[in-house]
């Protein structure tokens, strides 16, 4: 009965995750917030709410706003009591492109702030209800594109202010990791693939349900023994392509 | 006869660089930008100028401050005249301490914007004088510090916006390699050691000098075959030490 908060919950793989983790079995989860910075849940978001039984709750939480997060904790906790939240998804983020290469790059402060310090923030204030909780784990989605070991592989995408502020999500959440250990919270990198979302375009590797299940298995089969790892998904016939081996090993950094 | 731009030329790292760059042999150096914040050079900084035989000039650039760097282009232009500028050493940077981890730190944004906004906005304004030069080399003084795969080494560090930010760092100089290799313009991201600085504390590892004869010998030995990597210091009888290997490798990211 684990109680679930996604991030970015309006589309893409924050929609998808809220859905899947919804239909998971009644011993598996109690309830999953969908959050995102938008007063009202999208038309996507709602549908999925509508059709969740309940079991899927939308929360207003503006991430880049520190007093705006802080005003969702106490509704969170209202409805959580004095179980805690088990698993903070940190899934909300940004990129931009860059057609002119890196030394055009005008993004970066605007991507680090939502991709970086907005995680940062939001796992600051939730904190307190993944530790009240059973199962004590933050999971921020990243992305192999954040890999300097397989950059070569990305040289094609432009999107420069993303695999910079996605490395520094990676070193966040290993510090993170190294601090919570004796506590036994576990902070997990993972990235779910090239899925086609809005941001990830039609012309990505996979479809968003076949990643986000993998990132859904992830978080179920990952704990304090994984922490401050960089997780990637595992697709059957992956395991060898370049960029994108998705063979469900830990990603070189 | 190559011609160096060295920020964050006040004191420490950037100080004893300028200072040992101007005292290479005439056939190696035209002339030594100490570029710093202040309007005015520091009274250590002072007497290595007024020590260099007209080597050093100081150069006011005021790196997080886009207009302040533009408007330090043209005087570089009439020092420089078509030869461009040969090597540009991104030194300056800061590292603040969050004694209570990583969920107290609140210095990220500052500690991003110098450690990496500014490095980027000086490159993308000092590149077109690089890029007529005849070496073509941008270094970014980075941190092993800063490698995910070391993390375990550094725990003993609260210095989490510093790791995270030269995390940044080093994926800004993998992007700026691979967007200008066919160009010949080399990107180095350098880590200098544990240094005796202001910065480092009187706890580290080596003397500055020690460490800035390294990066010197780095700046000098490495060309584009070595672009978009992060290289480590070589000091005898360090070489399997742990935290701190200076085995003169590559670091793992």
């Amino acid at each position: 009965m684990a109680s679930y908060l996604v991030t970015g919950a309006s589309r893409g793989i924050g929609l998808e995750l809220v859905k899947q983790l919804g239909k998971l079995p009644a011993d598996q989860v109690s309830i999953v917030f969908a959050a995102t910075r938008t007063k009202e849940p999208s038309a996507g978001l709602q549908q999925v709410i509508d059709a969740s039984d309940g079991k899927i709750a939308h929360i207003l939480l503006p991430i880049t706003d520190k007093a705006g997060i802080a005003a969702a904790v106490p509704q969170l906790e209202a409805r959580l009591g004095d179980k805690g939240l088990d698993v903070l998804v940190n899934n909300a983020g940004v990129m931009g492109y860059t057609p002119g290469g890196t030394a055009a790059m005008t993004d970066l402060r605007e991507t680090f702030e939502v991709n970086v310090e907005a995680v940062h923030n939001t796992t600051v204030a939730l904190l307190p209800l993944v530790q009240k909780s059973k199962l004590k784990k933050v999971i921020n989605i990243s992305t192999t594109m954040g890999s300097m070991a397989l950059a070569a592989n990305y040289k094609f995408a432009p999107t420069p202010a993303y695999k910079i502020t996605k490395a520094a999500l990676n070193m966040l959440t290993v510090q993170y990791a190294q601090d919570f250990a004796q506590q036994g919270v576990t902070f997990l990198a993972v990235s779910p693939g090239w899925l086609k979302t809005d941001l990830g375009s039609q012309m990505a590797d996979l479809e968003v349900d076949v990643g986000v299940k993998e990132v859904v298995r992830i978080i179920q089969e990952n704990g304090i023994e994984s922490s401050g790892k960089f997780l990637n998904i595992r697709v059957p016939g992956w395991e060898n392509k370049v960029p994108n081996a998705y063979d469900g090993k830990s990603s070189p950094w």
